[in-house]
């Protein structure tokens, strides 16, 4: 019996499914955008899974739904994929003593609910005939549908509904020999977002898709490698950063050490530029720049675009904070707490009944009343997506006496989906696809609204404006220039790509 | 989006992962053979969920460890698998609510405990290019090993470590069009044992190895057919009992009624005669045979073959009983119950100090020490597997006082491994693989020890004997006349065969 | 700071809610009459709490629902409580552990559904002046409620609505000093029937009350003493019976050895004669005589006193077995397996949709059908309540071809409730309060039914009949003739002792 | 039989004993200071429980390991209480209609770990002679061993370790008649800190000690009265804050309105002080101040006091960060985020081997590493506790290349232990009861350490300093002036108030 089929070789153990406060928000931060994961991989560390744990720990706000481990110890795989935060299902000797061995990878994962989706949660694990294949994803594959349907086709048969799947069906039915360059092979029949880890006994394989859109960083914990999805993983471990997996690039990390390759036809990248404005932690480096000082970039460069006479500054916590400090230090204006955060952040309550019906109920936020009775405020968020959560913060500062209210949002207008492993809520939804500012305004309640200018986007990440011939990032959820074919899209893809050519236009 | 890639099509809830009191025996009793699995399907009742899990419920006595329900509501399947009973898992409200449809399938399974397993639990789905397709499977497939390694080699990613995927693969991958000729095709590459019942939108498939190992029977609830593994499936849902499935008899069921096809050539059949002394509930029928009445027969058969001259005789409950009753009636000793059996068995409980160690633990069996004190007894058991109850019950049976105790086995020695769906140990852990009658007795401590003979059993199931030329039933656990080729085995079975057919000359 | 008040000194794991499968039976099983409680203790032995564990194991019959164990290290009290079986709540490592100490006690209780009830499940626990108080209790007060008034009145707070905490309080708030002293003068104000253990850092108390209803065995293993409810929890333990506690004595086991008191007013004893018919077990002995010869007899009386020409006499399983056992003997008449019980309790299964509602779900019990059929049978029950499980399965009977039945009952009509701790309906829903023998086997649809008469039921036990001037056993259920004051009941009470006397003329 | 005995008048769902991510912080936060409770009440709503969970979920900050919530529906008392967070356990549609009734109180808690302290978890509840009563309780009693031995000397059964429950016992065994006359009865016996919210069928009684030590408030909702530990739960629920309820005050609210009495001798209040410094949330108010800008002015006081020459003042997050706004807007340094905070804080995750062993942790808080490189600091905290953090923060700022590091404290410094319901290590662990500022500035590593001055706190909270000789607050903590006396502590109180002396001296 080959050692490959055997029940021992792969162990996973589904914890119990367990629901979290947190991780279930109330209805206020539905209105926010979701990054879909993070990665983080480890090769050659004793105790890799409490190295991995700790890692995705500080990745969890890139995914709060679900995390899963899965380590290699030289013999057999072991997984541990769990609904939920990572602390709480991984910082327990128990489970990381179900992962052993010195490599692992892991993966934090913002999904929908219910226990159902748990064969949904990463890494993804298949017995391949070269051996195991663990994998873990950050990104969307845009055609993941369409190689879906030839794969069945053909004979494959799916367990989850994740696009990550297809990839690892790729690599099983390529007729190539080597598992790398079956992995190569399956890459290129791919398109759209994806930074990958992968584990497998002969390595650990990390790499970024062709335009780089999603991030990946490599870095160093002694003399062990370490890939993750962003700089904050290495920095809770007490690892030193080296640089990012570059766009197209394939690490193989093993006992013979690292190796580099491009398998790829060289193209000019296109990172995700709302990675600096919202997704990735503040304490972050992207490339070489802090994200805090871009936020805060962001926050001059809008007191410097739009200027307002008032007596604060005030951040909605804690998202719109940096570019908030950025924006009164730029205008002199006192920066402020006008609205406190809970730490304690629930479902949606029950409403009670007639009494108290009808009446505010702030879950997340309160309004400093004390403080901003009768004054005029510059209110500063980072985005609007669906504009919900800013009315009912505009409406709770009203009605705790606020004079002016002002809201400066940190990005541009965001006007379309995005389909490279962020959650948007369809463009119909989206406040700015059918709405111009004046009346985002007037809809929302503010007494003025302004967005910063693409071009100060561009400044505050460094450039000197957004190139419209070659833009130097993807920045399609503000202008529809997606950077590669939408294939599953199809006609309402098409179409989507009349309105994205239109639209650009209107940009230029 | 095709609809066979939602992620609303096949919803599976996989319930707590709940550690059930009585599927986890003490120690004793994991000296007895156990069937793998009982299976259930009906096509076209309201609520079929629910029948299912009352038909499972009768038929949990072939699984204990793990039972699973697979429903289709005619656009989407739903399936929820639990380890764990059916009552307690099945029998609740938002269990049957959340497998909707009239049709459904479902399966009782013992199995190797722990978490993981959760993915060998059937029904087992997939998506194939026809559409969804669960399988429910009683038995073994020898040679799933190596086609699964062929499977493997071809880009097929397997799931679970169960043989009954293999099947599935088989079926995704064959070269044939229909759904059905692809799963015809599938079955005459696989060899072994196979009771199926699978669900699919086209109708429900029923069928029966050309063998007829595992028993698989069909009935109706007022207009409706159901099959399952036995008749006492059908009292319990006020059902009727039609016909057994034939050997290598395929039957679908659908809107169109029932079809009946035999794809395979026709083979004399083998069915399983352990199925009459210990598998089947003792208010089944197999054919048209009282399994109760064969029992009663088989003690019969002993008495005549193996008076003895004692008080009473004495079952080990409760699978001795209908052949102790016999054995009393044909002997003219009274019928007792000299061991009281309890109803709440546990796990092995934790063995207190030093001052009551060594005390034999009797949390299954105690014996009726008032009835038995200096009493001569026969004690009727069904089998000896390893032999280590026997010795317990026999030592407990001396501690109480009885004078002599002649033991009685309702089957003849077991000598061999099972490999079409029943749980035996190894063949060096079989008593009677190692030992001669005379030092069995000495082992055990029975004053007397008497098995009934090969011709005894094939008398009690209605036969004039054994037909050692062509065996009318599988015995291959007594004779090692296995019935198929045992491919997997190799080497192994190459070995097993010349034991057997040694075995067989002596036999003969 | 005091240690009595620390919160080391008593710790009280209660462990998970967990909500087992057999204990919620099915709707058939509510007609049977439940044993409130059965209770253990052992002082002085290494890993007291496994003893007890096992112990209770053994009597889990008596109490189904619940389960608990306290205790005492010699400094500490630790206690877990838990709702369901031993087996899963107390048969593990951590369980035991968290329950060190050589002297502990314990408890099983038949108890109402619900995760509050947790605060009724006993061992119950208090901090008293002298230390800590645990008590473990079989029976009931019937004056509990009005001595809970008064408590209550003067400042007592109760914690559970249990009556077994009305003798902790009166132990608590006795103006003796003593814990002996204020034991007794607690006693001495509670009626109805008690048997008691109780764990205190100087000793372990056992008593029963002066009419002895409720049963006490003394054991030892090895030098250890042991009381238990039943021999067998003697038994399982490999433990030896010396004796019964007496009715109004009073054992105190502690270092100094075991002392035995009668400190209330000598009585002519009482003990429940319904513990031969169906609560004890028939391996158990009550006084020197076997509970399951005792059966056995009735069988014999029952046979004698109603004979019928029939073909076999069958036994409702479990319970009717012995009987059914004796009166197949006494008759000549073959004993045979007419109803199979399923080994697979559970709820109340979710009833089927239309096609198959209306047919009998028998989930505990199948009929022999191949056996029965056109079969003229005797069948043996233990008691009649409230008449549901009888035409059940008399009606499953007919319906699988029985031509005659004969149910003969082991013991008289069941008439009144218990008020000693045996759950019993309401009067007026007994089904034998409202009807004759002849109503009674029309409505439950047998061709002949027959109770054994008192006589013979005294005569079962030993005795050459019932001496109605002076009975020797409490057999209030059918004479009504309460043997201790009902207080509580007030006048109703009044009105029920009218009853009583009316019939006790009836039956003399 | 009388109602206050049925099982039915008092239901109480402990839910499953759910361990919580959040709740089982990581060790650096062990070295903060914790309020014990919070409480909250409400008479005469519809879903009144759902309005206490909102309250509740609002002082979360007050206790974050159990919450309870008791309600009366006019018949009967509802009780659930659950180890965790009031989201998770009191969101739910099936926890809220478990607490049936338009009368509610609730209760979050700080405490120790662990199932068993589940009989810990208020609102605790009895029933009295005058009918059920429930209290949830913010403080501590500080004679309150020496009131339980006396009453368990006269026959009181406690059922926690609460010191709560001696207030029940009290009123219990009082020998007034009226519910109100044996509370206040109760209150006169007991020393110490409590603001209490009691729920009993005639009313809901809110009260807070003579010297007003906890925080209590007074609000309404629509025409309907509600309690609350702070204003923040008047502001979720959409009320209104009409006063507090003044130290000695005893509210009680019924059907027939709002009546208020004074029954203790009059007192000069002494709040705490550290309500205003760290426990209180920022958005409350305390009588008509608000906490945030009292923690302004605390940082404009620090600056003023002790200005630094520095690049900007960061803020150790959360609770660092008001003072830090008012000391950059003092000193006009900018207010930057030099260290980022995690929001998804868990327990002590597992250390890694040894590769990575040895490196800090920080799971709490990250540096910003390329903000604070070759900076210098002012670093602002709220309060020195053992220190441990300190000089895990200082190191870590160190780590990430900060230049100098000036941390500044918005407490003078923690002393002495809390008696009042603040759990606080015993003195021998606070720093600063052991070393000097400069010896604490040396341990902790920073360059300059100073804490705000005792009359520049006052001024902070609106005072012209402190009245020695008749302090305005409690700030027994860096004082040791406790304004009441300490009978549980005798001879060690004793000694403690010979050290305050002592130190008031030289205060003063």
């Amino acid at each position: 019996m080959s050692p490959s089929l055997s029940s021992e070789l792969f162990s996973d153990s589904i914890s119990t499914l367990t629901t979290t406060t947190e991780s279930l928000d109330n209805g206020a931060s539905d209105d926010t955008l979701h990054e879909e994961c993070g990665v983080f991989g480890i090769w050659g560390a004793d105790t890799a899974a409490a190295v991995v744990a700790l890692g995705l720990h500080a990745l969890q706000h890139r995914g709060q739904e679900a995390a899963g481990i899965t380590s290699w110890d030289g013999k057999n795989f072991h997984s541990r994929r769990a609904v939920g935060h990572v602390a709480g299902n991984f910082d327990r000797d128990d489970a990381i003593r179900s992962l052993p061995g010195s490599c692992a990878i892991g993966h934090v994962r913002y999904a929908t609910t219910g226990a159902s989706t748990l064969c949904n949660v990463q890494p993804l694990y298949a017995e391949l005939v070269s051996g195991g294949f663990a994998i873990a994803h950050n990104g969307n594959i845009s055609n993941a549908e369409t190689l879906r349907h030839q794969l069945v086709r053909h004979g494959s048969i799916f367990q989850s509904t994740s696009d990550t799947e297809t990839i690892i069906h790729l690599v099983a039915t390529s007729s190539y020999r080597s598992l790398l360059d079956r992995f190569i092979d399956a890459l290129k029949q791919v398109e759209g977002a994806y930074s990958l880890v992968c584990l497998t006994p002969e390595g650990m394989i990390a790499c970024r898709d062709p335009l780089g859109i999603r991030p990946l960083v490599l870095g160093k914990v002694g003399e062990t490698f370490v890939v993750a999805s962003e700089t904050v993983a290495l920095d809770i471990i007490g690892g030193t950063y080296i640089r990012q997996v570059e766009p197209g690039e394939l690490i193989i990390i093993s006992e013979k050490g690292l190796q580099s390759i491009h398998p790829f036809k060289k193209q000019k990248p296109r990172p995700c530029i709302f990675e600096h404005v919202y997704f990735s932690r503040p304490d972050s480096l992207i490339g070489s720049t802090s994200v805090y000082s871009v936020r805060k970039s962001i926050g001059i460069e809008l007191a410097r675009e739009n200027p307002v006479d008032a007596d604060m500054v005030i951040p909605v916590p804690d998202s719109g904070t940096p570019a908030a400090i950025g924006y009164a230090q730029q205008s002199s204006l006192p920066f402020e707490l006008g609205i406190i955060r809970s730490h304690y952040v629930g479902r949606t309550f029950i409403q009670p009944g007639d009494q108290v019906r009808h009446l505010g109920v702030k879950l997340k936020h309160n309004a400093n009343r004390a403080l901003i009775k009768g004054k005029k405020l510059v209110l500063v968020d980072d985005s609007i997506v669906r504009g919900t959560t800013s009315v009912k913060i505009i409406r709770m500062l009203r009605d705790a006496g606020a004079k002016e209210i002002h809201l400066r949002i940190a990005s541009p207008p965001t006007r379309h989906s995005c389909f490279y492993g962020v959650d948007t809520p369809e463009r119909a939804k989206l406040l700015a696809a059918k709405m111009t500012v004046e009346q985002m305004a007037e809809y929302i309640g503010a007494d003025s609204l302004a967005f910063i200018s693409m071009d100060g986007l561009y400044r505050a990440v460094g450039e000197e404006g957004r190139n419209d011939a070659q833009p130097q990032y993807c920045d399609a959820c503000f202008t529809g220039a997606y950077p590669t074919p939408l294939t599953d899209l199809g006609e309402l893809g098409a179409s989507e790509q009349l309105v994205r050519l239109s639209e650009q236009v209107a940009i230029a």
